[in-house]
Order: structure tokens, then C-alpha cells, then sequence
């Protein structure tokens, strides 16, 4: 027996759109990512896909994504499930700037390293600024203590995969269909584990924004294979544009 | 001490501007319906209004006008419960029917005890008809002796009165605030249960679309008052529109 893990990136958001770094910003998604969430819905549908749970992050783009393809698929109804643990990689001091002007500032390199590399975290936020979550509504009923003032992917890997071992695997080992919708580097901390990537390999991994990721795993939760839903050269040019963010123009 | 809940009925729907019969038929919001739920999101925001959990129905109309009142609030990130049990009256063989078609075949009167008599079921579906229920993916994950072909009024009670004392107002007591977005006739089976209503008082009783009703009661859950939330007039015009409905054209 095999199971199937399905994984949606947010399609474009607001704040996508101005290549800014968005982490916890709670930026709304565009028309184009509306429409490209209702699209992963309908490529799911066509696929014979259905779910019976679903999780997401704290943060709109993701929750919106996840309604509007449940809304292709005609599952409107089903339980959905968030949580902060989903949420974006939080991008500390960064959050905000256009990455861009942070690459013609810093360097390209260094742009390179604080989204790519799997240790380094960015500069993070004072105790005092606005954006710390733990003065914002929003993450109240989190434990302060748990809530980051900027991470690294390891620190991101290190608050997603708890929920994902505790949480969502025992209702696959339960025989539930799973669709999670989340962020790019939420999605690839998930994904570095269930692959054994090592810290190379997750340096140049990107996850496309709105095509689905399909992870067939044995009956323990162990990674077979994957696959995206959705037409290849698309596929390839959508991955093609997120690893090109990083550089200056 | 008091509890407030908040009751929120659908926005418009693509059925309600038909003014066909809708029941579990799981119609869509219109354009007004996205308008008004926004804009009872805001009115709430602009009372002061804040939440812990969200209850809805298992109909996209609700769970839409749920998350688009939460966007206004800046609280999409709430969680939210959907059970079948906030459902609309199902309408049985009457889902689908012009409601002022309807007045004139079988009489205005009769159309109104259908609408809004207490014990009075409608024409019951056939087992083997595809508005069934038991036959429909939505409902898969329920008992199928729990789903019903038809339901007066006193019918839609049995099955929300259950889920509101075992389930929402658990969480009242234990100090959530509440907000549920359901249907006319959901909310009307809630209310002649907090209010004490007599079947002759729920007869004339409408909750307009759109316009959160707020009831506060004491510590145990016991009714004390009830108010809308909105501009008098429009709130007035709404409720006498309901009421016009069931009037043949």
C-alpha cells in the first residue's frame, strides 16, 4: 500500500508581484494567484484527485489558495486545518524589501545565502518592532516562546516538521487523503525531509507556485517519488522564474 | 457576567436572485452576496467585534460569507468548524423550484406554511433522487440515517440543536467568542431555541442577509437581548424582503 501527499504553493501574491520579501506579512494574493489556485483545483480534479483533510498556514495567500482550489475541486466542505507552523520561513529584518534592491545592496551572493543556504538566518527583528509576531494578534493563542524574530530553513524545518509528524502523518497512517497549502520554503523544508535531501541538494530545490506536488509514500510514510500535476513546460518555466528572484536587474 | 454570539446569515446567493428554492443545493455567492459579507465584516470590525472560533455550514454560500466577513476582520487565520448540521432546511423535492412559480401553482398560502410554518415538511425527495444526499459525495463522512429528504422547521431544530449544546456552546461557556455563519432557516431554528420562541412568534420572525445578529446571554447561555449590527433602515428593508419572497409575482 502507497499513499499520496499533495502539496500546493501559493500562487502569486501582492506582494509577489513587488518582489518583496513577504514571510509573515500577511499579503493577499493577486488575480493572477487567484487564478492560479483555482487552476491547481481543476488540474487535481481532472487528475481523479480527492481529499478527505486539509492544512494551511496563519497567512491568507495560503488559506485563500487552499479555498479557491477546493472550490475547483467541489470540496468546499472539507475540514481545514491551520496552523502557524505552515506558515512562510520568517524572514526576520528583511521582511519587506525588495529583493532587488537587498541583492544591488548586500550582493547577489548574499541574497543567495540568506534564501537559499539551510543554516544562515537573516537579520532578525528587534523585540520591539511591529513585526515580531509575538506583539501581533494574530499568533495570540501561540506560546510566545515559540514564535521566531527570523529563521533560517533549519529553524523553519524544526517548527514545520513537528506538525507534520504529530499531526498530519498519523491521519495519512489513518488512511486520510491529505492536501497541504503553503509556503515556498514551508513546502521545501517539508519536502528536504521526506526526500533525505541533503543541505546541496535543498539549495537548489524550488517548488513552482500553484502546481500541485504529488508525493507517493510507502504505507510508514517513507518517500517513493514525486511528480507535478500540470502541463511540463509550464511547470519548468514557473520554476525557472522563482530561482531568478534573487538577482539584481 | 455575559456571553455575546454572533449569528451572520449568507449574503446573497446565485439562487437567491432567482428566487428559486435553495435548501442543500450548494448555490454560489453572487456578486451582492461577496459584497455583503464583506461589509458585515467590517461592520463588526467597526463595533469592536473579535472572535476565537467560527462555526459554518457545509455549503460553499456560508463558508464563503464566513471567510470574507473574517477578511474584513483581518481574522481569516481563525480557526473554523464546518458541520452539515448549520445546513439551510433542506427543501426537499421543492430544491430547485421558482419560489414565486411555486406561489402560483399551489397558492400563496401554501408556499408560506412551507416556508414558514414549524412542523409542515414539504414534499419529501425520492430515495433515488440525485438532490439525495445520502447519495452525494458532501455528505459522505455522515450517517446516512442522520440525512434527511426533507425538513420542516422543527425537523431543521433537531439536527442543530444537538451540535449547538454539545459542541459551540461547550466553547462559549468556556469563554470563546462564537461567530456562525449559516442560513435563514438554521439561524431561525438557533434562535426560536435561545429566544423561547412560540411557534407562532417564529412564523413572523426573518433574519435579514448580511447583517450580523448579535445576542448576549448570561453566564450559563440563557437569552437576555438581541441586536443587529448595521444602519436601522437597510436592516429593515432587508427583513421586509425576506418576507416578500413567498409572494407570487
Amino acid at each position: 500500500m502507497t499513499m499520496k501527499l499533495v502539496l500546493l504553493r501559493h500562487g502569486q501574491s501582492e506582494y509577489n508581484k513587488e518582489n518583496k520579501f513577504c514571510g509573515w506579512h500577511d499579503a493577499e494574493l493577486s488575480d493572477q494567484g487567484r487564478q492560479e489556485a483555482a487552476d491547481a483545483g481543476k488540474a487535481l480534479k481532472e487528475a481523479g484527485f480527492d481529499f478527505d483533510v486539509c492544512y494551511t498556514s496563519y497567512l491568507k495567500r495560503a488559506i485563500h489558495t487552499l479555498d479557491l482550489a477546493l472550490t475547483s475541486l467541489d470540496r468546499c466542505w472539507l475540514p481545514v486545518y491551520k496552523t502557524w507552523r505552515l506558515n512562510e520561513r520568517h524572514y526576520g529584518a528583511l521582511q519587506g524589501l525588495n529583493k532587488s534592491d537587498t541583492a544591488a545592496k548586500y550582493g547577489e551572493d548574499q541574497v543567495k545565502i540568506w534564501r537559499r543556504s539551510f543554516a544562515t538566518t537573516p537579520p532578525l527583528l528587534e523585540e520591539d518592532d511591529p513585526r515580531n509576531p509575538a506583539l501581533q494578534e494574530q499568533y495570540r493563542s501561540v506560546p510566545k516562546e515559540d514564535l521566531p524574530l527570523g529563521e533560517s530553513l533549519k529553524l523553519t524545518i524544526d517548527r514545520v516538521m513537528p506538525y507534520y509528524n504529530e499531526t498530519i502523518l498519523p491521519q495519512m497512517l489513518a488512511g486520510k487523503r491529505v492536501l497541504i497549502a503553503a509556503h515556498g520554503n514551508s513546502l521545501r523544508a517539508l519536502a528536504m525531509s521526506l526526500e533525505g535531501m541533503s543541505e546541496d541538494e535543498i539549495l537548489g530545490f524550488n517548488i513552482p507556485t500553484g502546481v500541485p506536488l504529488v508525493y507517493t509514500l510507502d504505507d510508514e510514510g517513507k518517500f517513493i517519488s514525486k511528480e507535478y500535476i500540470g502541463d511540463p513546460d509550464v511547470i519548468a518555466a514557473k520554476i525557472n522564474a522563482v530561482a531568478n528572484q534573487g538577482k539584481a536587474k
